[in-house]
């Protein structure tokens, strides 16, 4: 199935939102760079990101603009939602900054770009003192976290390719093998199943498991190890980011237990869902059951973090985040309970808020699977 | 040939020469974060570089510190700079700019690394409004510009691998042949050659070698086309970037004419390199060769730029850029002429800046190469 293309419209109309969230929050306009911010609002990607700056300026009453190196024109003028952007460029040599100031309002204040390079954002400050600047997501972190239908299609589309990618990876031999050669299997399985990009493929086998970080080792996997999985990547631009924990051979009790601890929180966690619910509501459910079943001290990150064209984006599941579920969110919910130097268990999937509850994208079962 | 490894010694001995640079400049200090100046003073890598803030401190008169996500502790601990390094972390659900600020003098002035997030800097700016911030390109250009005697030994080894691919690539079929094709190729010979990432291979051919940001396209490369192969990617974590122009079959006398220009202009630019020299006089150097042959207004880029950690970073060789060029320095030099809907034609090499001038990092002949 091949993802409708967004079109001119689709983008169009997403500026026209954002620029009406940025004045509900008091705010002259938007500083988006190159990223996912960018290919949100008008699908053009550089080649690469580099020092050389490109800035789309979006703000009411007036037409979006954007200022590209000379060298980029022409790639910039071929995205699809460029066509609604008045371009200017810069040459090698010229002060970009100069020529970018003359497209802001020289008082105005502007929401840019989390990973806008630091070095551009001070060029700017310099350039027009009177400015004023503040980060997408401490203002509008919620730009991209409502998804259309679309998007939470590509999204459906990247968690069942990761299912799939799952099914397989199950049925290859994890005994006596590297971290390192399943989580090039896994890699292997999700290109296989339309990944564009295999961003992570943790294979944290044992006591590595106990590290959530923890990406791939040497390690010979063995007998009685816990393994955990996390992978995804990007298909058709949307990401796909699922864990799940398996052994190699028999559990012991221990190990059944805290699985069974993990695998309830995150369905209480799933189940709490709801439209108007606080994000941090979502974390504590997760963390009740893990604190209640004398774990608490083991599960050592947040719940989860919305997914989109990146991986980690808002809306964020954790303590302190009091925005609340609106349909059409897309996050994880990914609780765990890591026990130093022994094993990991984490089990993770993406949810959708609906109209009354959530719906998972990614739908393989969450009974611990007994691999060989 | 594995490369030396850098010791905890010389991680210490640049974080010192940094600190050292920083106070002449008037500053407090250096706040670097994940990306090649973090890995430049300390080895340190984390696995990916998210919205998480890991941010060091580098100032006069006080130990290196830094703060890191409490998931990537374990990761940052291990890495050899570190080990000279005062860590802190913070977890999820803390206000990670409160803890990183009580590492800053509330009043201090600082360097900032290029691509530090925007959303970092504008916190740190919020929490301590009497700080200030300037990039590291407009304050510390040359922080990593002259590189030790081990980091031009990894380009020259770079320069070779890129010099073996070329060997190869010259060998392949090109007539009939997607450039998509040739540049997987080309992406092959790279790896094959040592390289652990391939950043960019470009294959221009006819037309599309007149725009020197195109990177591959399905075009079918026909009898008769100019070729520009601009390629390159990391080896041991120093950069290659080469660029050779090639031709399928026998030239026209206009082509032979705008090829022998371009080499001119290469090999004069490259003459003009010794300690002293400002580095747009290297541009202007290149830049003369190519206006007195009348093709002036097609040679539409910079002369070159730095390279180590990265393909791109100071000294750029540029219109504006008075710095001098001091022994150790390395960067590109790689005029070009672009005929629109035409053809292109560019070479480029790795130059050092030697005691008494330059020498290349990578040594394929820059005659015409006629390919099949």
């Amino acid at each position: 199935m091949t993802a409708r293309q967004f079109t001119p419209k689709d983008f169009t109309e997403r500026m026209e939102r954002a620029v009406a969230q940025a004045a509900d929050a008091g705010l002259t306009g938007l500083l988006v760079t190159p990223g996912p911010d960018l290919v949100y609002f008008t699908g053009y990607q550089p080649t690469a990101i580099t020092e050389r700056i490109t800035l789309l300026v979006l703000g009411a009453g007036r037409d979006p603009a954007m200022i590209v190196p000379a060298l980029e024109r022409g790639d910039a003028e071929r995205a699809d939602g460029v066509s609604a952007v008045s371009l200017t460029d810069w040459a090698d040599g010229t002060d970009p900054y100069a020529r970018t100031a003359r497209l802001l309002d020289p008082d105005g204040r502007y929401a840019v770009s989390d990973a806008a390079w630091a070095m551009h954002l001070l060029a700017l400050q310099e350039v027009l003192p009177g400015s004023g600047y503040t980060s997408m997501t401490s203002t509008l972190p919620m730009l991209r976290a409502i998804k259309d239908a679309e998007e939470i299609d590509r999204l459906a589309a990247a968690g069942a390719a990761a299912d799939a990618a799952y099914g397989q990876i199950v049925g290859v031999r994890f005994a006596g093998r590297q971290e390192r050669e399943i989580a090039a299997d896994l890699a292997g399985f999700l290109r296989e199943h339309g990944h564009d990009t295999v961003d992570f493929t943790i294979v944290g086998s044992g006591p590595n498991g106990a590290n959530p970080h923890h990406e791939m080792s040497d390690r010979v996997v063995r007998e009685g190890d816990m393994v955990v999985l996390d992978f995804g990547g990007l298909k058709d631009g949307y990401g796909s980011d699922t864990t799940r924990t398996v052994h190699v051979g028999p559990p012991s009790g221990e190990e059944r237990e805290v699985f069974e601890i993990v695998r309830r929180a995150q369905q209480t966690a799933f189940e709490a869902v709801r439209p108007g619910v606080a994000c941090q509501e979502i974390d504590r459910a997760a963390r009740k059951v893990i604190g209640d079943a004398g774990y608490g001290e083991y599960f050592i990150h947040r719940t989860g973090h919305g997914i989109g064209l990146t991986t980690h984006e808002p809306p964020y599941m954790v303590e302190g985040e009091t925005r609340t579920l609106v349909p059409g969110m897309c996050f994880s919910i990914e609780p765990g309970i890591y026990l130093p130097g022994r094993f990991g268990v984490r089990i993770e999937d993406i949810v959708t808020v609906t109209a009354d509850g959530g719906r998972r994208l990614n739908g393989t079962s969450h009974e611990m699977h007994i691999v060989s």
